[in-house]
């Protein structure tokens, strides 16, 4: 049996937004192993009831146990939110979510005491973020907006496209008349148009990436836990399964790895 | 047991879009019951591989057949590009197709002989209305256009909009140096935006919607197999089932389906 500090560490999000994540998470660690599940035959998440998403966070974490990860980073908003509504299940691993890491890291950002999310229509709807956030500090005014057409812009690739603009603008207006001086990116596809979405909320708006966030928590947890590689250990593997095999998605996950690169790329059902 | 012809016909697509075909064959056949799945746990359909799409629309037959359905229609264009594709699997009724009556009803129409497909990227990449268009006529040419973002707009209402106008124009732009006269909506979303789609184009394009021909196809198979309702028989049922409940499916639904009404709503697995 392998020591458990060796075992990879696994992520998951329903397509390919979570590879923003672990791409933050492989370079700041670069001693562990990768297994990354993208559920691309039911994505997206975003616009589907709680209940279904939290079914498939469970599926996908499953996946990953039966691959022996130390532990798992759900790596999608929606899924976030659904783990984090339903206090049932206990996993052998700890499960880190998105939405924690990044609520602390705007905590400590704004100063206004007015912070933005943006997300999918099922992260905006579980609130999480809000209930999050005013946990740690009642004071903080909590702007939520869904954004529903970011996803397929961003899947389609219509990132530096004039209509993306549009699109920004229309979810974004309402916001601009708030206080607000720092902006979550509350979904993992979203860091793809931070920078559009900086142009239009101005560069005083600080936007939280949840990436380096929940680098930061699930080295803490590890450490504490001794989880950590050993730095003699083997080179970085990294290796994506995906539950759709899809001729784009070997072209775009490499694009979103650069410069790392990936070990293996394997079709799975769950 | 049941007498055979009193049985239901079943409708299925991805989602919702396949209930603007449902509508018609209710209306055009008001003794026969109709039972509806709407795949939205999984959907879109149009994004994932033909092969999930074939597996997926396979499950949902099989859902289908044990609610004893005489007939199935398969309104949803993906899934109908799929079991084109295929030719494995027999079924113990008839399947039947949105690709190839509205194909048949394209070719009647055409005077220029140049039809122009618009439909999701599975329809267009597996180009199964050029190969059944081009079999009855070798001489027509085919201009085929993916259009990803309609479904994503239409899901979200923004039918009105001034972004879906835009869409709309991108996506078309390059037909209207063709010589089309007559195009097909090749996905059961895009009725919805008929309108503004004819707009574009023009009022001297005939735009083909494929439920009419789909009606049509499914009264004469059921006819020459004696399957036709009789018509003393009880008040039209139209009962539907659903793999995600979503708090705006009913409402939605409701519209897509008036003046008819729903006779249940119900929440499965497959």
């Amino acid at each position: 049996m392998k020591a458990m500090s060796s075992a990879p560490i696994g992520v998951f999000d329903s397509g390919l937004g979570g590879l923003t994540v672990l791409k933050e998470l492989a370079q700041r660690l670069p001693n562990e192993h990768f297994v990354y599940l993208g559920d691309t035959a039911r994505l997206p998440y975003g616009s589907k009831s709680i209940n279904t998403i939290y079914k498939y966070a469970e599926q996908n974490i499953e996946f990953l146990l039966k691959h022996d990860v130390k532990a798992v980073v759900a790596a999608c908003n929606s899924a976030s939110s659904a783990l984090l509504s339903f206090t049932g299940k206990d996993f052998s691993v700890p499960v880190i979510n998105v939405i924690e890491p990044a609520s602390q890291s705007a905590l400590t950002t704004t100063i206004t005491n007015n912070i933005a999310v943006l997300g999918t229509r099922a992260t905006v709807q579980q609130n999480v973020y809000e209930q999050v956030i005013t946990k740690n500090n009642p004071k903080v005014n909590v702007h939520s907006m869904a954004c529903p057409l970011f996803v397929p812009f961003i899947e389609e690739g219509l990132i530096e496209d004039p209509l993306m603009n549009l699109v920004i603008h229309r979810y974004l207006s309402p916001l601009l008349a708030t206080s607000m001086d720092t902006l979550i990116l509350g979904c993992t596809h979203y860091p793809l148009v931070k920078k559009q979405i900086q142009k239009v909320i101005g560069s005083y708006v600080q936007v939280i990436d949840s990436a380096p966030a929940v680098a930061d928590i699930l080295l803490h947890k590890m450490g504490s836990g001794s989880l950590i590689a050993n730095t003699e250990a083997e080179p970085q593997k990294i290796d994506l399964c995906i539950t759709d095999i899809n001729s784009r998605f070997e072209e775009v996950a490499t694009r979103f790895l650069k410069p790392l690169s990936i070990g293996s790329l394997t079709a799975t059902q769950l």
